[in-house]
C-alpha cells in the first residue's frame, strides 16, 4: 500500500490477546489525546453485531469520541444480550486504562458470529495495549486488524491548507462484503484537522456512496461492516469552504484506495472488474445494470477464465431490470467493442484481448444509450480459490 | 425419471442435423394431427433471441398451433436480422415438409448465443427428421434437446376425467437458469385434452408462477428460456369445473417434476436446497428472503461444503430487503433448530446433521415472524465442478 502518516494526537496499540488460534495481534486502540468529532457508517443488515449497535447508539446520543478498539476472532454477532454486555465490559475497560469514559470508546469486532469475546482474555490483554499506547504504526495497527485478509491496508494524504499541513490517514480489513465465519469489513479514518461533527459525518456519507458502497465481492452484507472516522484538531487547521471540499476530495481519495484493496483482496480473487455502466434511463438504473453484471456467477467466472465471453455480460444486462432497448446496447471489454446493434462485432476479440485478460484489471464499459444515468463498480471474480475458502475450511 | 405417454394425436421426431460438433441427435419435431391450443411462456430477458420473438408474436396473433421445432447448438440469440429471417425460414422447412403453414410452427433454439443458425444443414436434415415423424419416443425427444444437460428430463400423468382418459407429457432441457454459450431452459408440454387457448394459457400463467419461477441455479435469466404447451383434443375430453382444476394441478405436478430435474442438474450442482419461508410480512417479502437466501454464494458454498453454516443463511436473511425483526426469526436445517432469540441454538447441530448433509436433498426451514407471507424455492449448491464449467470450458 501507499505511505504511512499517522495524523497529529492519535496513539495507535496493538496486542496480542490470543483471540485466535495463530499467534498474531488480535486487537488494536487508537486514542485522541483530545476529543474528536466521530462519523459512522454501519452495515444495512437486519441482524446487527453487538458493537454495530452499541456504536450507533453512541452516535446518536453524541457525535464525539476519543477512542476506537478493535478486536479480531469474535465478531460478537448474534451472541443475545450478553454480547451486549460483554461490549459494553470492554467500553469500560478500555476507560478505566485510558482515563475516559466507556462513552468516549467506539467498539468494533470481526471475526466468528455466534460466539461470545473471552473476556477473561480481554481483561489480561488490556494492560499490554495500553502500555503499547503510541508505539504501534499505521501499518501494524492495519495488520491487527486482519482476519482472513492476504495483505494490510492502508493509506494516508497529507494537504496543505491555509499553508498549514493536514493528514488523513485511512485503514481498512475485510476479504469480502462477507465471510460470516471469519470476517467483516472494517475501517477507520483518522484527521488532525478540526471539523465540526455534522460536517465530518456527511462527508464520510457521500464518500462511502461513491467508495465501500461500489464495491462487491459475493454481493453479500456482513453483520459487522463498521466505517469510523475521528478528526481531532490536533493540526490546529479548521478548513472552511474550498479546504473542506478538499480535504472531502482526499476523504473520497483515501477510501476509494482502501476500496480497491478489499476487492483485490476478495476472497480467491485473481481480477478486479473495473465496470462502468453509461446511458442509463438514471443513476438507480446503472446501478441496477451494473451489480447484475458484477454480481453474475457467469460474468465473473469468465473474467476468471480470461475468456471475452460477452454473451454473459449482455446476458446480465438485460436480466437487471434497467430500462433500455438492446439495439442501443454496446459493450466494451479493455477497449476492444465485443457488442453493438444487438450483436457481436466483427473485430477478431478472442486474439486482440489474449494479452489484456492476463491484466489484474478488466475496464469493462457499457453504454444503455437510454439517458444520462451512470455508475461505476469494482468487482472481483469467482475462481476455484473461492469455492475452496468457503466449501471447504470447516471440513 | 418416470414413466413416459405420448398424449394422443401427437407424432414425434428427431434429427442428427450436425449443429453441434458432438454425433448427438440436435434437432426435435412435435405435429399434432389437428389444430392444437397453443399456451406460452417465455423468458423475461431484454434480450429474446429470435424465436422467442417470433413465437411470442405467433401467439399474439392467434393462440393456436401445429408444430414445435427446436434445434440445439445455436441459440439464434443476438443475430439480428438474419437470425431473426433464418428462424422464419426454418418454420417455411417445416411447414412445406409436414403440408402446414409457417404460422402453424413454434420455434425453439438453444446453444451459442450471436452465432447463426447453420441454414446449410437445415435444408439437408428436413427430409430425414420428417420420415422419422411418429418414430421417436418422448425418451429420444428430451435427449435430442439436450445440451449441457446430464440426463434427459421428462414425465407423463394419464389422468381419468369424465370416465374418459386424458395424458400430459412434459419435456425439458437446461442445467441452469442460463448459460449462455450453451444452453438456457426449453420445455414443451403436450395434452391431449380439449381446452379452449385462453383457459389453457392461464394454466400455463399460474403454474410456472409455482414450478419453473421458483427455482435458481445461478441467479441469472437466459435469452432463449422457452415453455410451450399444446393440448390437441384428441382425447374427446373436453375437461369442465372440477375437471379443470384436476387438469391444472396435474400440470402443475409435470412442471414442479422438471423444475426439480432442473435444480439437480444444475451447473456443477451436488445439492437441492428446498428453501421455504414462513412468517414472513407477505409472500412477495418471503420471496425476497428466499432468493436472498438461495443466490447467496456464500450459503451455496457452505451447504456444497456440508457445512450447517446458520451464520451464512441468517447474513443472507439480514441484507435481503424483507421487513422483520431479527428476534422472531428461526432458522432449521434438515429438521435441527440452528438459530432462534437471535442466537445459535444450544444443540450440538455439527453432529446431529453429519448424515443428513450428505443427502441430496436439504429442507431448509425459515421462519420471520412478521405475517403471513410464504415462499418456497428450489436451489442449487456451488461446487468446484460450477467454476471448472464455467471458467474452463473455452480455455
Amino acid at each position: 500500500m501507499s505511505a504511512q502518516f499517522l495524523p497529529k494526537g492519535f496513539l495507535l496499540a496493538t496486542a496480542q490477546a490470543g483471540f485466535k488460534q495463530a499467534g498474531r495481534p488480535d486487537l488494536a486502540l487508537v486514542v485522541s489525546q483530545g476529543p474528536a468529532s466521530a462519523a459512522g457508517v454501519f452495515t444495512t443488515n437486519l441482524f446487527k453485531a453487538a458493537p454495530v449497535q452499541v456504536a450507533t447508539s453512541m452516535l446518536i446520543a453524541c457525535r464525539e469520541a476519543r477512542a476506537i478498539v478493535i478486536n479480531t476472532g469474535q465478531a460478537n454477532a448474534c451472541t443475545g444480550e450478553t454480547g451486549m454486555a460483554n461490549c459494553c465490559r470492554t467500553q469500560e475497560l478500555i476507560a478505566a486504562a485510558t482515563n475516559l469514559t466507556p462513552q468516549d470508546v467506539l467498539p468494533a469486532s470481526t471475526g466468528v458470529i455466534g460466539v461470545q469475546l473471552k473476556m477473561d482474555l480481554w481483561e489480561k490483554a488490556i494492560s499490554a495495549l495500553v502500555a503499547n499506547l503510541g508505539k504501534a504504526t499505521v501499518e501494524e495497527f492495519a495488520t491487527a486488524i486482519m482476519t482472513t485478509d492476504r495483505f494490510p491496508k492502508f493509506t494516508s494524504e497529507q494537504l496543505t491548507l491555509g499553508g498549514k499541513k493536514v493528514t488523513l490517514t485511512g485503514v481498512a480489513k475485510g476479504a469480502g462484503m462477507i465471510c460470516p465465519n471469519m470476517a467483516t469489513m472494517i475501517s477507520v479514518v483518522l484527521c488532525d484537522a478540526d471539523i465540526a461533527t455534522d460536517v465530518w459525518q456527511g462527508m464520510f456519507d457521500r464518500a462511502v456512496t461513491r467508495t465501500f458502497n461500489r464495491v462487491t465481492v459475493d454481493g453479500d452484507t456482513s453483520t459487522n461492516d463498521t466505517l469510523f472516522g475521528l478528526a481531532n484538531g490536533a493540526s490546529g487547521v479548521r478548513p472552511q469552504g474550498e479546504a473542506l471540499l478538499q480535504l472531502e476530495k482526499a476523504l473520497t481519495r483515501i477510501l476509494a484506495t482502501l476500496a480497491y484493496a478489499l476487492v483485490e483482496d476478495g476472497e480467491g480473487a485473481t481480477k478486479v472488474m473495473h465496470i462502468s455502466i453509461r446511458g442509463a434511463r438514471d443513476n438507480a438504473d446503472a446501478e441496477k445494470a451494473a451489480r447484475a453484471v458484477g454480481q453474475s456467477p457467469l460474468v465473473k467466472t469468465a473474467m476468471y477464465g480470461k475468456d471475452a465471453n460477452w454473451g454473459r455480460i449482455v446476458a446480465a444486462l438485460g436480466r437487471s431490470g434497467a430500462d433500455f432497448h438492446p439495439r442501443d446496447v454496446r459493450v466494451s471489454l479493455c477497449g476492444v467493442e465485443l457488442f453493438r446493434d444487438e450483436q457481436p462485432t466483427n473485430c477478431d476479440f478472442d486474439t486482440l484481448l489474449k494479452k489484456p485478460l492476463q491484466e489484474t484489471d478488466l475496464q469493462l464499459d457499457i453504454i444503455l444509450g437510454a439517458g444520462p444515468g451512470a455508475y461505476t463498480l469494482l468487482a472481483s471474480d469467482l475462481t476455484h480459490a473461492y469455492i475452496d475458502i468457503n466449501a471447504d475450511y470447516r471440513s
